[in-house]
């Protein structure tokens, strides 16, 4: 985890100012580098509801830092286009009426190049924001802003997975891919956790949202957890085994969405001839039996641990085995799919987001924050489950134990696989 | 809580045996009580895709003794109809191939009078059942089946209601109403519960469901519940203070449901002049302000209670509170709505369901039963949320703080509501 | 036709009164009749959307009287229910509002003996209406009530048939069936019809509806009609010569249709082990080669039509071509199916209702009728094609060459078939 | 109308052929000039599932060509990209499996300039084609090749106002703006025709499509016609007279649009305080009263003429109304609204698309052409209502009293007006 480097949020050094602005622009710029391969087509076209369009994305983060840091903290901020609020906010009620999220896809105007400008502006003023001293209810928005974007960056990358995958061309999102894996990945353990008591939730002084506080204890019995993810070899004896066909391998409402869907595989699983393949960002490949599986449902991942006999850890079983594990290596567009486990290990951060047995809740004492960021989190604590881990796709300084992100269950477009967890 | 009378599952005495089979057929004989006052069309229409039809329920937990119990254990007994496995299985797809959910009331036959014939010829069986000594496995499956009953007999009532709320003559379902309730039902206070380890789940020898197991320990803070639950006359006050037009209120798929439906008032409301009244299984009755507010969903009690500046409790918080809470009074035609507050009190149990905070997942070392009944709970662990307590319409022997019933957020035609909670 | 026997509408003699109200009385016993077979869930219980319950028809054909005769014209009559309009009237926006189509199921209540009652009652009031000279305003009312009703008579068999071939039990509505046909109907022939300027239209004395006005000229070639309808052993030949699989043979909204429903036979059809077997009125029957095929939709019928070779008639070759055709054998409930083909031939009137090319439109000149009926016919002027004949299940009365009948052209539940036609 | 400019079919002369492929090098061009003032981004996106994105249209009349003409008639054609095929067929079932029709608008790649450099491998291979003398198979097939893409342009312009009226910045198309028109147009008059035997459909030597075959005859009765069409103005009487509230004007499915779609006024009129705008290619205009109300549907304009006291003439009554009316003005840039009345008259040809009382229907006597190109026209004669006269966004060459264009009575982005016709 990078949230050592984090300037404490109390602090106020120059030095320290310094990096928070550092790290604001290179945010700014990775944005643009992950959008830098597409074409205005591909920024603009929205694969699916559940997608935004790569230009939306950028535009909308941009909006975040001209609605809540500069039109209220820099003095003489000129909007650049007072009608891009009703544009390009996403949820925020508080903030405002704003264009229908499925029909983002269709906001051709403002054109890409124009979305740039809009960028340029809001990043020139907030360099102008840094010429004075930085006060802390600015630094703790930045710090928000810049965890948003990042976000986003994420977004971006598995809403584009989700274009390219919808068009009948299959095409690259980037070239320089990883190499193919080796062909396993080692059989892998149960590593025995102690219960009791323990402490979860955000304790350091770095950044943090809401939803990982307060702190709180939890009591847990002793449990395993396995030394690695479950991969794509994994998932294909699973399907081979007729997983998709066993109905009393399923929760009911996955049940339901198998039956409906037509789920027979992950999402981005086709079958070429007697092969599977896989869209990836990199265009299509065999699936490669040593990788953690992507792009399955909590309802697969549910039905898979019944199945192998196993089941899915709580979250908070999930964070008390992830002490200690290394970090990730850093974000690589050379490095877009989850690493292959190797010698029956793979880290539990930075490969994939890994879907828990735990709904999506607040803790104990939870309070949301007042203002428009009260709806950040909050307003979602409902029908979701929590995901633990990050994944390739995941920025930098976005990945510790307490992160708790949430999609709902019959979601797949985002980098989520799972790792088995057992009683003890 | 009945509890207490329930013969212990490991003893086989005369005497208990007798009073399993008292139990059974008491419990047979309710289901038929309340289809009486329906005629053969109120009992084969299904109101919408949630509800079933009277006919069906009466057929449905026919066929769960004949399947599980009969069939396997009462030697030479003769199959009522071949073809009723397909229309009355629910949704035990070990049991084999059943007719589509949303189509129950299409059966118009068999008729109600062949389904009374269906169950007269059940029940003889069952009683020769007991010409024998009864064996360890048949006592457990004629628990189940008397508890599976109990709560159709329940939804009986429930889908009754929805059915003639759907009539535009308002139909009463019996006539022996209760008198209106005084006005108002007392302020009401917050009562203190100390944290720590508790065990909760179900520990006692009596009959309880696989989801209530294992009993097991939570960490739990101190915090307050409040002494009685939420009454109409708040909700009116929540309504008038604009609680269905305000987002900042709700969860986002809360806010949702309220401008996909429509919502302005709980279900079954409708204002008539200046005058909200209220669809009941009595007929359209003026709503009475010290009742508790009935027919809420999931997501109008957390709206509530955050327009309140509370909480609910989580599941755990409500169980703990409950131990030593009075037993409801027995089911009683005469008192098919809760019980008005009184003196700022109303029992937690045999009033409403109240929602709780947390979502319906397994206790730790669940596990589901062998063969079709293990899905009778285990697969609808997702997407729901568990309700505690029971409500006047809850049959007797079906309320204990273990009990956990649990519904889709958005679902509203139980008699749900809610109990506030703090933090102390 | 027993068009002939009419009273001319303009005549007023005692003796064509009298014929009248026996026409009238025998038209509100028929109902009844169609209605005696069953139980008060069958009917209550509504199939689908475009069905309605029998019950419901029963109390709409009566509440036509009441509203448009009785309430205007009987001097002191008192209404049954005054809640009853709101719950039968079918589409008369200019009669007030109305219970939504859709829900017509749910209505329990009023029960099947309190329709049974209001019949009754204005039955009795309809008689009392006969006591004084009948005027000729309400002869006109009371003609097209009588109409009405037996419109309503062909639906209650068809809905009914709908509801009971959804049912798992496949009942039957009566038993009293025809003897299987032999087991070919003969080859049949073209028939040349000359072509030139031909009147079309009512244009005798005797009742029609507005749609069927005005009497007019068309200009018509030559063209070749077949001596038979489609039979079930031809539209087997389609369906093994791949009719279902093959889009180039259809319209593009029909193989829409084709895709997104599944079809793969006429409605009604299920294949069990290697025998075609078609629901009836009578229950599941062998597909008989020699009977006309019936429920299939226009689509079906288009596309069978070109598979053939030929095409289908318009709506004014088939009245020219019908004229001198013989009246069909009087309504029989032993007869609910289309007779078969004989010798290469089957009757053009009391079979099925032939699919013509026409799609439902006005004729020059054509004026609604003031006031509510006015909203009979003339509203349905779009997006229906016209169909010809008159089937095994129209109520004697109701069958005339200038009859014009309508339905969309996916809809498969009325006794629906087709003759093919080919230019001369 | 141009009809007269074509060079007759049969006739092979060198300058005939010239002037076949300068018009077919113009039609390229002119759709290479629609799409010049729209960004890569707006040449993507697909506004609705009715309409198709620029881009796809470009590659879709490109497509035609090459796989209609270059791939059979020109020897050692090298097919640019064999995943074309796919992407870019519409609806031929004969040419092979095809892109979902609501995901054209997935396709950002092939990208924009990609599509181009399609069209330019197309039209030098069409170039090389003309270097041999054309065979009278190939003549034909480019002059439907011409007039398909002619349909696509219409389509185009039409797609692009969908798309930017979806967008809250409301951009403009194009800037060179008519003027504002007078305040009023003129009051208009009733002309009357004669009726008898009138020959309606093609039978000049031009181009027609197969649906205006054959030429056949017609009965009429004497009928008159507005001397113009219905304009905004009256549009506005109309809606302030409450027209969108009145049930008794509308047809049953008209009306049921009207409520399920909230129709209150015609597509892309908005209203900005007190006055009624208009979104046009040019952008936001406040509502012109002398021009020809467009986007309105069939329901909307059979509506509009009963309650105006008249009726839509029918196909025939329009064309032989059209007879001796002026050729519109060529296309233009600068003219892309309806032009407005003037002295109460407006041209039938060139303003709107004009519904008429007339469903679309195969002529007596229609065959639809063997091959791909039967796909073209007949498989769509059902449910759509027939349009007369061309709109101002129809290519020259387009328009003639023969041609018949067609859509779905509730669609409404299409250049669709009215006129008015009246018994005599």
């Amino acid at each position: 985890m990078p949230l050592d480097d984090y300037p404490p949020l109390t602090a106020a050094s120059d030095r320290q100012q310094l990096k928070l602005s550092e790290r604001l622009f290179a945010t700014r710029r990775l944005s643009l580098d992950i959008a830098h391969p597409l074409s205005p087509e591909d920024q603009t076209v929205q694969a699916m509801d559940d997608a935004s369009p790569t230009k939306w994305h950028l535009a909308h983060t941009t909006w975040f830092f001209e609605e809540l840091l500069l039109k209220p903290f820099l003095p003489g901020y000129r909007i650049f286009d007072d009608r891009f609020a009703y544009c390009f906010n996403s949820y925020y009620n508080s903030l405002g009426e704003r264009h229908p999220r499925p029909k983002r896809g269709l906001l051709t105007r403002p054109r890409a190049d124009e979305v740039a400008a809009y960028r340029a502006h809001v990043d020139e003023n907030l360099r102008r924001l840094f010429e004075a001293p930085i006060q802390e209810g600015e630094r703790s928005l930045i710090e928000v802003g810049i965890n948003h974007e990042q976000q986003h960056q994420e977004l971006m990358l598995t809403d584009i997975l989700a274009l390219f995958a919808a068009n009948p061309l299959r095409p690259a999102y980037r070239t320089e891919a990883p190499e193919p894996a080796a062909l396993e990945g080692g059989a892998g353990e149960w590593r025995g956790v102690k219960g009791g008591i323990h402490e979860v939730g955000h304790r350091s002084e770095g950044f943090a949202y809401d939803n990982e506080s307060p702190a709180h204890e939890v009591l847990l019995r002793d449990f395993r957890i396995f030394s690695r993810a479950v991969t794509n070899g994994e998932w294909l004896a699973f399907m081979e085994a007729g997983g998709y066909q066993t109905p009393s391998l399923w929760l009911a409402d996955g049940w339901a969405a198998v039956e409906g869907e037509g789920w027979r595989a992950p999402l981005y699983w086709e079958r070429i001839g007697d092969v599977w393949h896989q869209m990836t960002l990199y265009g299509l490949r065999p699936v490669e039996a040593a990788r953690p599986v992507t792009h399955v449902s909590y309802y697969e991942a549910e039905a898979f641990a019944r199945w192998a006999g196993a089941r899915l850890p709580t979250e908070f079983e999930w964070e008390i085995a992830s002490l200690g594990e290394p970090e990730p290596a850093p974000f690589d567009f050379a490095r877009l799919l989850p690493s292959p486990a190797e010698d029956g290990v793979s880290p539990m951060f930075g490969g994939v987001w890994e879907w828990t047995a735990s709904a999506y809740l607040s803790y104990p004492g939870f309070k949301s924050l007042e203002g428009p960021l009260g709806e950040y989190n909050g307003k979602f604590m409902c029908n979701q489950m929590v995901l633990r881990g990050g994944s390739a796709l995941t920025p930098d300084g976005h990945i510790r134990p307490s992160y708790r992100n949430f999609f709902y269950p019959q979601q797949r477009w985002q980098m989520t696989g799972l790792r088995l967890a057992s009683n003890a």
